[in-house]
C-alpha cells in the first residue's frame, strides 16, 4: 500500500510520521510524472516543489491558512494533497482539473493564478483583510526567483515591508534565472547562494533563534540585527522583511522545523529556499527548460512527442534572423521567454542585439521604445496574454511618440490546455483603440514573414498577432520577404451569396467553408483582412456591392474585436453581419482542437451559420 | 538686464560665469511662478529642480546628450533653458507649450513623458542603442523618490544594473514620499537621509575620488568598495549601480562639480540629490501638496483661485465616507493620489481602512482583489489614464475570479491642460471587453452616489467612471443613496424624431440639445445609459420602435467605445447611428471647455449633427 493512498486532505498528511514523508514525496513525483507524460503540463517546476509542498501542508492548516502559489504552474503536488488526488489524471483536459490554482475549483486554492508575481500583493491583501476582521489565519506565498524580477513583486514586497503584516513569503529559488544571468536581482540571489559561510552561520542562527523562542524575543532580535549587519539578505531586509536563508528545499523534515519556527513570527518574513527544477526525474533535472511546459513524453527515454509542422513561432524566429542579417539595427527583446518566443535562436546569432529583461513586460516595451528613439529597430516578442501587462507602455511610450517598435504577439487566440489565464483572447480589443498602431494578423506562414518585413520597414509602431502552434503548412517561400501595403486586405475568392471576412489563421477555415458551400451551389467571397487596424474600408465597400451578407471570423473576444468594428462600420449600410469569435466570458481550458470546435472555429460551423443567413 | 536674457539655449548657459548661475536660478523661478500663477501647472516640483536643471545643462551637452525627465512635470526650467523661453508663457494653453517634455515639441526633449517611472527604462534603451551604434553621448535620467516606488522603475534599475551601461540616474529626493511614509523604499531613503555621518564621509569620498580621477581609477575603486561596505546606498549597489549621495540639490556649483566628476564614469551611477519642493516660493515650500498641480493663484498671498461647484471627486469622497460609516468592511486603496482621488478625507476618518500603496497601480489592484477574497469591500480609486497600468491585474486578478472590487475611475474623459498623456480617453475601450465587469458612468452627482452604493452592494467587480472637475451642480439628495438596477438605462425624454444615447456627464449636454431642438419642432428622446456594460439592449430595442435615428455621446475614444458597441448592436436593424466621441488620435492639451467644443461635446454640435440626420 502506498503512503499516498491514505492522504485525502492535509489533515491526513498531519497524521503521518515524519519518516513516511520521504516516501510520500516519491509517490507524488511518480503520480505527477505519469500524468504529465500523458497530458502534458508544467513538469519541472512542479517536481521541484514536491518536498516544499508537503512541508507547507504539514505545518500550516489549509484552507484556514491561505497558501498562495505564484504563477501556479508548480501547484501539482498541492492539488494532489488537497483532495484532488483522484481527479489529478484529468489535469489540463476539458472539464478536468485546471493546470493552475483556481478558487472556483477548490477551497484550498486561496487565489487564482496563471500570470507571475501576483502572490506577494495577494498575500498582503489577505493579511490586511484578516487583521481588519480580527481573524487569525496564516498566509504563505510561494514565489520563484524568476517572478521576483517583475516590478509587481517589488511593489508587493515594499508595501508589505512597510505595513509589517504577519505573512511568510517563501522565495523558491530554483536557479533557473540565475543560470541565465537575467537582471540584477538574479545576480544578487546568486551572490546569496554562494555565501557559503553565511549559510552555515544561518543554520546556527536558526537553531539559536528557535531555542530562544523566535525573533520576537530580545535575544532573537539581537541575533537578527547582528546577522543583518554581517550577512546577506540585505535587499529583503531593506524592504522590511526578515530574511532567512538560503536553506535546502528538498529536506522535508528540515523544512518542517524551519516552518514551525517561522509560524509564529508576527512580521513579514522571507524564507529563501533552494530547490532543483525537475527534481526526481533525471531528464527534467538535466534539461529543466525543455521540461518546463512540456507535451506528451516517454517516461523511460525522456523523449518528447513532437509535431511535424512548423510553428508560427519558428517562422517568426527564422525570419527575424534572416532580416537581421542585412539590417544591423534590428534588436530583439523578450520578457523571460526566449524559448517560447523563439528568440533563443536569435540570441545565439546576435548576442549583442538580444535583450532578455526578465519577467518585466512593462519595462521591455518602454526599453524598446527608447531603443527606437535611439535609432534601432526593436522587435518585442511577447505572448498576447502577458502583453496585457504592458498596455500603458504601448500607449504612453510607444504609440504617443509614434516610435517604430514591432510587437510580435505570439499565442494570440486560444492556447488550449493552459486555459483562462493564458488564452490570448483580448489583444485585438486592447490594441484596436490605440492611436498610431498598425495591427495585423497573418493567414499563413508566408504572410507572417512578409508582415515582419513590412513592420520593420514601416516606421510606425506595428503589431503582428499570430496563434499558438503550427500554421497551415504553407511551404515557406524561398524568395525574400516582400513588403505589404499597409491597410490593404486581399480578396481570395469572389462570390455573390455571402462574404467571409477572416482574420489570421481563420482565413484557411473560411476557404474550407467556401469549398463546402460550393457543393451546395453557394458562392462565398473570402477576404483575408490582413490588417485589423487600419481597417480596409475600401475593400469592405467593394464587397458590399456584391452581397449584403457577411460573416466575420476572429479568434478574439467578440467585444471590442474585429467583428464589432466591421458591424459598426457597416451599420446603416443594410448589411447583415454575423460574427464568430469568443463570447464575453473567460474561456475554459481544453485542447485547442476541442475549444475551436466548441466556439465555432470550424468550416462546418461557418457553413451552418452561412446557411442560416441565406 | 537679466541673466536670463542672454540664455537662448544650453550653449549660452555654458558661457556664463558660475557666480551668475545663482541669479539665473532666481530669475527662472520668477518666470515659473509668474507663468504658473496665470496658467496653472506643476509648480512645486518644477521649482524644486531649477538648480539641478541648470547644473545638468551646464555640465552635459543637450541635445547630443540625452536628458530624460521622469513624469516630466518638473521640466519647466529645462524648457526655459532649451530655446523655449519666449514661448514659456503659453505653457499648458492650446497650441502652446506642453506641460511635459515632448519629442515633437523640441529636440531637447529626448523622451516624451507624463506617467511616472519610465525614465530608467528609457535611459537604458538609449544606452543600448548608443552602444550598438558606437555613438558616444551621455544619458541622464532624473527621477523622483515617488517614482522610485513603482515596479517599472525597479524593472529598469535591475536591468540597467545587469547590463552595466554607461548612464546616470539622478534620484531627485524631495522628501515628499518620505514624509508620507509610503512603502519600504521611502523608509529606506529616509534612512539614507538621516545617515549624517555617511553624508559627511560621502563628501570626503567625492573629493578624494575627484582627485584620483574618478571611480575608474584603482584608488577610486578601492574607495568605492570601502564606502559600499560601510555606508548606505546598498539597495542601489545591490542593483548594480554605484551609489553616490545624498548630496544637497540647491547648491548649483557643488552640483556642477559632482556632475563633472561623474560624467566620465562608464558604468551605471545613481546620484541621490536632496531638493525641496516649491523651493524659492514660500507658500509652495510650506504646502507643496497644494502647489503640486495648481490652478491660477495670487503670487503675493499664495491664495489659489477655486471653483464653487462641487467636484465629482468630492462627491465620491463624501459618499464613500458616508457608506463606510455603516459598513466596516469598506476599505479604500490609492496609488499615491490621496488628494487627487479625494481619499485623503477617508484616510483621516478611517486610517486603518485606508491604504496608499505608492505609485503602484498594478499592486493596488491585485492587493484589492485579495482583500475582496478575504471578505472586505475594497474601493480602488485611480485616474483613468493611470488605470492603464493595471489592466492585466483587473483582468487576471479581479475579473477572472469575479471578485467584488469597486473601481472609482476619476478623470475619465478629457482632462484639459495636462494633455495627451493624461486624458482618460480609453477606459471604456479597455474595460468593455473584460468579462464579468460592470461598467457605469453617472450623469450627475446624485447618480454617482447611487452608483457607489450599487457597486458596493453588487458582489461583482464594478467600475464607476466619472470626469474631472465639477458636475452639473445637481443638489445632493439628503436621502440615503439608493441601489440602481444593474444594466438598466433610464429614458429621460421621449421623442419620435431622433434618440440621444448619452454616457455620464453628456446626458446633461443631450438634454440641452433636445431643448434647443424643441424650438425647431424636433422631438428628441434622451436616454441616460448609466451602464456601458452590460448594455441595456431592451431599452435600445424599445427606442428603436420610436425612431431609426440615433446619436451616441461619450467622452471616450470612439474606437472600441460605447458608440461602436451601439452601432454593432444596431447593425442590420435599419437604424442610422452617428457617434460623438474622441477621434482615433492622441488628443492635444488645452482647456477643458475648448477641447469639449472642438470635439463636439456641446448642445450646439449635437443639434447640428441631429439636423443633418433629419
Amino acid at each position: 500500500m502506498k503512503v499516498l493512498d491514505s492522504i485525502n486532505n492535509p489533515q491526513d498528511l498531519k497524521k503521518l510520521k515524519k519518516e513516511n514523508l520521504i516516501d510520500l514525496a516519491k509517490e507524488i513525483r511518480e503520480e505527477i510524472i505519469n500524468t504529465v507524460s500523458k497530458n502534458g503540463g508544467h513538469l519541472a517546476s512542479s517536481l521541484g516543489v514536491v518536498d516544499l509542498s508537503i512541508a507547507i501542508h504539514y505545518v500550516f492548516d489549509s484552507p484556514h491558512d491561505k497558501i498562495i502559489w505564484d504563477v501556479g504552474h508548480q501547484s501539482y503536488a498541492h492539488k494532489i494533497l488537497t483532495g484532488r488526488k483522484s481527479k489529478f489524471k484529468t489535469i489540463r483536459t476539458h472539464s478536468g482539473l485546471s493546470g493552475f490554482p483556481k478558487r472556483s475549483e477548490s477551497e484550498y486554492d486561496a487565489f487564482s493564478v496563471g500570470h507571475s508575481s501576483t502572490s506577494i500583493s495577494a498575500a498582503l491583501g489577505f493579511a490586511a483583510a484578516r487583521d481588519l476582521k480580527n481573524e487569525d489565519y496564516k498566509i504563505v506565498a510561494v514565489i520563484g526567483d524568476g517572478s521576483m524580477t517583475c516590478g509587481l513583486a517589488f511593489e508587493g514586497l515594499q508595501n508589505a515591508g512597510h505595513l509589517k503584516k504577519n505573512m511568510l513569503v517563501i522565495l523558491n529559488d530554483n536557479e533557473m534565472f540565475i543560470s541565465q544571468k537575467v537582471g540584477a536581482v538574479a545576480g544578487y540571489l546568486a551572490k546569496l547562494l554562494t555565501a557559503g559561510m553565511a549559510r552555515k552561520f544561518e543554520e546556527k542562527v536558526m537553531k539559536t533563534v528557535s531555542r530562544f523562542h523566535g525573533f520576537g524575543s530580545p535575544v532573537g532580535k539581537f541575533i537578527k540585527r547582528v546577522k543583518v549587519m554581517l550577512f546577506p539578505g540585505m535587499f529583503f531586509e531593506e524592504m522590511g522583511f526578515t530574511y532567512i536563508g538560503p536553506v535546502q528545499g528538498h529536506n522535508i523534515n528540515n523544512l518542517i522545523v524551519i516552518l514551525e519556527n517561522l509560524k509564529d513570527v508576527k512580521t513579514p518574513v522571507l524564507l529563501h529556499v533552494i530547490t532543483k527544477k525537475g527534481k526526481g526525474y533525471a531528464p527534467a533535472e538535466e534539461d529543466p527548460v525543455k521540461f518546463h511546459s512540456v507535451g506528451k513524453f516517454d517516461i523511460k527515454s525522456g523523449r518528447i512527442a513532437k509535431g511535424e509542422a512548423i510553428t508560427y513561432t519558428k517562422v517568426f524566429s527564422d525570419t527575424l534572423i534572416e532580416l537581421a542579417q542585412s539590417d544591423d539595427k534590428i534588436v530583439a527583446v523578450t520578457a523571460a521567454m526566449p524559448e517560447g518566443t523563439g528568440l533563443d535562436k536569435f540570441s545565439e546569432k546576435f548576442p549583442d542585439r538580444y535583450f532578455d529583461v526578465g519577467i518585466a513586460e512593462g519595462h521591455a516595451v518602454t526599453f524598446a521604445a527608447a531603443m527606437a528613439a535611439g535609432g534601432m529597430h526593436p522587435v518585442c516578442a511577447i505572448y498576447s496574454t502577458f502583453m496585457q501587462r504592458a498596455i500603458d507602455n504601448i500607449i504612453h511610450d510607444v504609440a504617443l511618440q509614434n516610435l517604430p517598435v514591432v510587437f510580435a504577439v505570439d499565442r494570440a487566440g486560444l492556447v488550449g490546455e493552459d486555459g483562462g489565464t493564458h488564452h490570448g483572447a483580448f489583444d485585438l480589443s486592447y490594441l484596436n483603440y490605440i492611436p498610431n498602431l498598425v495591427v495585423m494578423s497573418p493567414s499563413d506562414e508566408n504572410e507572417l514573414r512578409n508582415m515582419l518585413k513590412t513592420a520593420l520597414n514601416s516606421n510606425t509602431p506595428c503589431v503582428i498577432r499570430y496563434p499558438k502552434g503550427t500554421g497551415i503548412g504553407a511551404a515557406l517561400y524561398k524568395l525574400p520577404c516582400c513588403i505589404l501595403q499597409i491597410g490593404k486586405a486581399t480578396v481570395l475568392r469572389q462570390g455573390r451569396d455571402i462574404c467571409f471576412l477572416a482574420v489570421g489563421n481563420h482565413v484557411e477555415t473560411c476557404l474550407k467553408a467556401s469549398d463546402l458551400l460550393l457543393e451546395r451551389n453557394v458562392n462565398a467571397s473570402v477576404v483575408n483582412m490582413r490588417f485589423l487596424k487600419p481597417l480596409d474600408i475600401n475593400t469592405l465597400k467593394e464587397m458590399l456591392l456584391k452581397t449584403r451578407k457577411f460573416i466575420t471570423v476572429e479568434e478574439n473576444a467578440l467585444t471590442g474585436g474585429f467583428g464589432e468594428t466591421v458591424k459598426a462600420f457597416l451599420c446603416s449600410s443594410g448589411a447583415v453581419v454575423e460574427c464568430i469569435g469568443l463570447p464575453d466570458k473567460f474561456i475554459e481550458h481544453g485542447s485547442l482542437r476541442f475549444l475551436r470546435e466548441k466556439y465555432g472555429f470550424t468550416p462546418e460551423s461557418i457553413v451552418e451559420k452561412a446557411l442560416q443567413m441565406l
